[in-house]
Parts: structure tokens; C-alpha cells; sequence
């Protein structure tokens, strides 16, 4: 999939840079397990996709973008419930979130094929989250738009739960201890070492020593 | 900004995890220059804003979203041009990256204050491209949403480049080695290393044994 053929190198620029044919090519983006159920006997398995096409759009209110082809399984559940949760993705669930991205729960319930496990939300009525994420965003479908091999939905986070251990005791979210996933033009890479914090460029020479010790 | 309040914690569940109040929490997101300009006088400079409320959104077309205030310089410099281009972000441009995140290109040309080389695009009029960016998605505004915070532009990129020393002898794009950045809850974080494939949860073991050969 990585591989480009000549087609894909249109030109070589006077300023040295290569032409590549248009692609999504922005990277690192995340890799999520969206967590979905239907609402009719034929959709109301609790399942599973895999997505990396998700980003934040917005603060307040805080909402999430998830992209999903019009032909899967997971599409008819969003749908139907207007729910979904995204659950982040750690190293120990990064082979579980592969295999949900290449099988279809039309066939097979992926939570007994992974070994894991669906919970209910308090938040919602119908999408499941899962219960080994490190962290959950629970949503409501606000929008959907039609936009070629791909819808996007735009959930509201109407809920978060974390695993305990990713708070401090002075009740900071160390997403740090996570060991999250990133997803880099069709490979899962681990994140290495913090490089700083926003704002790090103007800090003041106390703040930056503090906050990087033992880091960078 | 990673410290929680009272608030926040709003209870402990049976099942053990506790509940966050909702937020934009979805990580690792990537970081990204966008580069834009305006049609009129008095917007006319090239300009970058870092941006993290980014995420692809399509496959066929193409399309990436891209999340800014309606308060900024550059919500209107894109607004004016219906252009800007995603200028992906390596550790040596993080600096410059945060730096173009708290100033604002109403006071200060920004590609000077950094150092950095704003160049024309060929498939764009009017938003400049990153020279020192190790890959740049040249988007077309395709529509914008008003969400609340944050008003979110999807753009159909319409031509990519990258830096020749991303692409082997085999025309095979190797983003794996740019160094590229990604944004974890208030900090920046290197990648780490590659800890699989899409598919590789069903590859075969030669295919699993070749592509992961002096990795993970």
C-alpha cells in the first residue's frame, strides 16, 4: 500500500521537492476503536471498527470527526443509533484493533473474536464502549456529511472515562503512561520521548526545567 | 492546561474508571503549519498557524480538516483565498511550530520571526507552502462548518510534495523517516518505533518476517 508508482511521481520541481499524485497523506494521525450497535434485530450486536480517518474539529463543545465507507456494517449502526463511542488505542490492544480493521461484524461479533469486553455507557442508549481502553469518549451523532468513499460523521463528547491509573493523585491525566498508537502512512508506530509542551517556545527559563525535568 | 479539578472528576464507576467531564481528548492528533494568505491589502502576507484540530477525512477525494478560530488572522486569510496548504511538522520545525501557535500573524510575519522560507505553489493562487516542511498537502476549501469554538474547513488536496530524501530508490514514500511529530494532551511526542502494519494481525509469517525485519 506504501509503495507509489511512476504515475504517482508527477514531476521533479526546479526547487528539489518531489510532485506526488493527491493522497491523505497526513501523518501521524490516530488509530481508534469505534464502538458501535444498531437498533433493529439484525444491527444489535455490540461492534467494533477500527478508524484512523478521526480527528478533533472542535472545543467547545468539544466534537470528534469519524470517517467510515457507506458499504460497512458500522456505517448501518451509526446510523441507526446516532451514537458512537471512540476508544483509544494502547500497545496491548493495537493487534485486536488491526484484526477489527479487516474483518466485518456483518460476520463475526469482534469483542468474543478479540477477547474483550463490551460495557454499557451512562451517556448513551445503544454503542458499547470497551472496556479495556485506556480512555473513552462517549458521542452523539451531530451531523453527517456525504463526501465520496467516505462519511463523516461529527459526534458531540457527551462523556469521558479514563482507566484510574492514568490520573495522578492530584488529579491529573497523564495520557503519557498510555502508550498510545499513531498511525503513519499504513503502519502503527509507538510514540518515543516528549519534545515539549505548548507553549514551550516562549516559557520562561523556570517553567521549561520544571515541566521538561527528566524528559527531552 | 493538563490539570483536572474536582469538576472533572465527577465520579467513580462501578466497573472502576472514572468519569471525566466531557473534552477534546482524542490522541495522539498531529501537528501541522498551515500555510495561507489573504486577497486583500491588509492580508496579503504569508502566514502559518499551527494546528492540531486536524484529521483526514476522505480517501477518494482526498480531504482533510482543518479547525480554526474565528478570531484568528488566518480564519480570514483562508476565508478570502478558499486556500491553504497542511505543511507537516518535523522535530527540527517544532520550535517554529509552537512559536506560530501563540503569536498571531496580525502582528509579525511569522516565516521571518522563525527563519523559515515561504515558497509558491503550483496548484494554488494564493496560500504559501513550507520549503522546509518534510511533505505539504496543497488543499482547495471544499466547505466550512461552524461548530462553536472552532469554525472547521475541509479542503481537497489538490497536489502533494514532499523532500526527495523521503522517497527511496523504489518510489516508495518513507514518512518513517521525517521525524515527524505528534500531540498528546498539551505536548508534543516524537514517534517511537513501528510496532506493525495494516494487516499484519493476518499476514503471513513470511510477509509478517520481511516487512517487520530490524523492527519492533
Amino acid at each position: 500500500m506504501a509503495t507509489l508508482d511512476r504515475n504517482d511521481l508527477e514531476t521533479l520541481r526546479p526547487d528539489g521537492r518531489i510532485r506526488l499524485r493527491p493522497a491523505a497523506l497526513l501523518s501521524p494521525v490516530p488509530v481508534v476503536l469505534v464502538g458501535c450497535r444498531g437498533t433493529t434485530e439484525a444491527t444489535a450486536r455490540p461492534n467494533l471498527i477500527a478508524i484512523a480517518w478521526t480527528g478533533t474539529v472542535c472545543s467547545d463543545p468539544p466534537l470528534v470527526s469519524v470517517s467510515i465507507r457507506k458499504s460497512r456494517f458500522s456505517h448501518l449502526q451509526v446510523t441507526e443509533s446516532g451514537e458512537f463511542t471512540v476508544n483509544l488505542v494502547d500497545a496491548s490492544l493495537l493487534r485486536a484493533a488491526d484484526l477489527c480493521g479487516v474483518k466485518s461484524g456483518r460476520d463475526v461479533d469482534k469483542f468474543a473474536l478479540c477477547g474483550l469486553q463490551a460495557a454499557d455507557s451512562d451517556r448513551l442508549r445503544h454503542a458499547p464502549t470497551l472496556a479495556e481502553s485506556p480512555l473513552t469518549l462517549e458521542c452523539r451523532v451531530r451531523s453527517v456529511a456525504e463526501l465520496g468513499s467516505h462519511d463523516q460523521f461529527l459526534g458531540e463528547v457527551v462523556g469521558v472515562t479514563v482507566r484510574p491509573d492514568l490520573l495522578g493523585e492530584d488529579g491529573r491525566l497523564s495520557l503519557d503512561r498510555a502508550n498510545l498508537v499513531g498511525y503513519l502512512h499504513g503502519e502503527y508506530w509507538s510514540l518515543g520521548r516528549c519534545l515539549g509542551f505548548f507553549g514551550f517556545s516562549v516559557a520562561a527559563p523556570a517553567v521549561l526545567s520544571r515541566r521538561m525535568k527528566g524528559r527531552g
